[in-house]
């Protein structure tokens, strides 16, 4: 069987991912030392080693290759591909020994978000998804799942103090739409919807390199993820992110969002 | 070495969280229908399968304790000793793939609680506690670690809609003046904070099957645990709960969330 085009590079990224797994099943729990960065978000030393060799691989491997990365500045990010990292998705989880936070590595083409991995290394679930193909959970073909109205969906998103107004009264109007909101669960709610386990995932406050990897996944599993003007993401995106399961959902809770979030 | 005299009751509640694991690992992430019970929350056939599992070998085992459970009947509940069950503690959580739930088993004597076993099976990580012994986190020790002082400590909560006013007005204060509040968790965060990974748990609207097994396994690791007056917790509390890590951090919480709640 001949491989899709970008099959090489989604081969690369899962490489990554397995090094990044070993660093972190080494430090988790570990006794560590905890910056805080300009937007208060925590991080640790192991972040910036790992996209430390991550950039370096890249470098090596696809040398015309852009990188943007959570912990430094981009590099060749006008190149025709430019990967999208984050080496810790979730680094209060991981200081605080909850184990279902991620690593993200994407690749843009020419500005459009191919190929993403999402990886776990503690519970070692891997959710990959590429344009053309179709995702996978541990390299198994997975699906999202149909859900028939909103009161039905089970919705997720990291924290309800991710929201700045408007938009978290907009959030909460969603919350009250749903069946169950629940929280906590950063990348691993975008594989849980990848898996056909939950419905909707609905943030904002969200950064390039915490978005980027996830659209191929959700995509190419079924669903639809934009900003919440129905906007796909880009590197532009405003940060409030939408995913569906179901595409049915996807204009109903669009509507909810824009209405509540009315500045 | 001889063992403590509840050393056998010990044996037995892992035994009945080692057969509860199997129909979890078993069923999960399968198909199932799932209700809704008269509080909103969801229940399964899975949570009353094990129940009822327990109550059998419960019987067979100590005909003449008493069983308190989530999800049937109440017997015998003024025995010397009443077992205390949460087959499924998250069922949320379960129900749409989150690894983290996790199976309570408590054990009162003369209505205080005396061991206490917080089983997860997805992640096979299984935290114990007794009056007058020490926790264990995989049959290993653990202890709750020391916190300076609250703006450095790393609070957790299921979910801010688990709050009632006054209650949440009162936790909303809190988060303000804790480093990270998170969510997410359900009887997982206790566990994290009796391995000393977190400092605060403070929840609400909790039953008596929720929190009763998990009193002994923080006082046991070194924490407390308390009502939100200070009070320990039994068959009559309130359903607030306050866990804290390093006894210091009582006192300022609980003024904390006596002045917030105050109704």
């Amino acid at each position: 069987m001949k491989a899709g085009p970008f099959q090489e590079y989604l081969v690369f990224a899962k490489a990554l991912a397995d090094h990044s797994g070993l660093i972190l099943r080494r430090h988790f729990r570990q006794p560590m030392a905890v910056d805080d960065k300009s937007d208060h978000s925590p991080v640790t030393a192991i972040d910036r080693e790992i996209e430390t060799i991550f950039r370096e691989k890249i470098a090596a491997t696809y040398p015309h290759h852009g990188i943007i990365g959570e912990e430094f500045s981009p590099h060749n990010q006008n190149a025709e591909y430019v990967w999208v990292l984050d080496p810790i998705d979730g680094t209060a989880g991981f200081i605080t020994g909850r184990p279902l936070f991620g690593t993200l590595i994407g690749l843009l083409r020419q500005g459009t978000a191919i190929l993403g991995v999402i990886d776990h290394p503690i519970t070692q679930e891997r959710w990959a998804g590429m344009t053309g193909s179709g995702a996978t959970f541990n390299n198994m073909p997975c699906r999202t799942r149909s859900c028939a109205s909103l009161d039905r969906a089970m919705l997720y998103a990291t924290s309800p103090h991710m929201f700045p107004q408007p938009d978290k009264a907009a959030f909460d109007i969603l919350c009250r739409a749903v069946k169950w909101p629940q929280y906590g669960l950063d990348c691993y709610a975008y594989g849980l919807l990848a898996s056909g386990m939950i419905d909707v995932v609905a943030e904002s406050t969200m950064k390039p390199c915490d978005f980027l990897a996830l659209a191929p996944v959700v995509e190419a599993a079924g669903g639809r993820i934009s900003d919440w003007a129905g906007r796909p993401l880009d590197l532009n995106s405003d940060g409030r992110i939408l995913a569906v399961g179901d595409a049915g959902l996807q204009a109903p809770i669009l509507d909810i969002l824009n209405d509540g979030a009315k500045t």
